[in-house]
């Protein structure tokens, strides 16, 4: 079967790139474009080729863009803001956008510190953000990286850069989620937020 | 955000085109591949447009197949074998030869009888499958349709020409799964299980 069909093993086997998907999964994709949906299958692979030769990096903000500057930084009032806020990832800053709370600029990490897998501050891009904060426009810094061990790390790392120059810093508020129920809430994440309480 | 990158938003929208991919699941995959895996990206669109293309189906047997017949039908003993199982889909093909236990060949109906949804027996090829009946090679029918209403519906259906024409008919057993506890078996397959018992 698989040596008269490279071409469906192929699919099958290329399928297996995509996170969280294994050989059963992989078949039943490739099945189901097969059979229902093949104009899907096709503007799929178009949207991929496409998308993996021309998505490349902003150059202010690091995020994907497949022009020069991304939207935001494009963005007269944006791409100037004195506000930075530095996220982890694209997904974290797509996450911030879609509250429409924030209408500074980013600074997207594409990772975080993690000695271990090598990834330095250079790999970070921090020589860039460096620059960003040498250049004296930006005001303030929001720290958004994720609240785990190299989502910390990475925050102190970035904090100290800052307080180097005198540049405020702020980090995302710990505490209680929204909806949140006590009795079902991790120590930890207990314990910030009573360390962090504020008055009513 | 979307605006700017109408090809990252092209290639999240078309992810949603697999089975059991949803909004976030599709973000989560386009940004795996832009940030770490471009080159599976691009096999993955290669390999989808090419298997869109070039794949249809075997002319004796329905599966899937680039070239007129399929490897198991261009096979000199197995293609002209008088042993035919009748299966409703690739997928099932494909579970029934990695059993390596049969060594005919299949008829792959791509569906199963539903009046309902307009799925007749024209559009599950049951007429190619009469004329290779009436060819007059074939001395025995495996009906492996699905264990479902549906798929009973279609195997009565074959069963009913195969009769006329004085062919050999059989059913998969049914009956307790291999390593099945008798305790979180439903009602219906213990049932089935009881009346094919079979002595021992």
């Amino acid at each position: 079967m698989t040596d008269a069909l490279p071409l469906l093993q192929q699919l099958i086997d290329a399928l297996k790139a995509l996170p969280g998907v294994g050989p059963k999964t992989a078949q039943r994709m490739a099945f189901q474009l097969l059979e229902r949906n093949r104009d899907g299958g096709k503007a799929l692979g178009d949207a991929l080729l496409k998308a993996m030769e021309h998505i490349g990096h902003c150059a202010q903000c690091r995020t994907f863009s497949e022009t020069e500057l991304c939207a935001i930084c494009r963005d007269v009032e944006r791409g100037q803001s004195s506000l930075l806020c530095v996220v982890g990832s694209s997904a974290d800053l797509q996450a911030i956008e879609q509250t429409g709370q924030f209408d500074g600029r980013y600074f997207v990490l594409m990772g975080q510190l993690s000695p271990l897998d090598g990834i330095g501050p250079a790999e970070l891009g921090l020589d860039v953000l460096e620059q960003q904060l040498n250049a004296g426009n930006i005001e303030e810094v929001i720290l958004a990286t994720n609240q785990t061990v190299e989502g910390e790390a990475t925050a102190f790392y970035i904090a100290e850069l800052c307080h180097r120059r005198q540049i405020t810093v702020s980090r995302l508020a710990q505490g209680v989620p929204f909806g949140g129920e006590l009795e079902y809430l991790d120590g930890s994440t207990l314990s910030y937020a009573f360390s962090g309480r504020k008055s009513f």
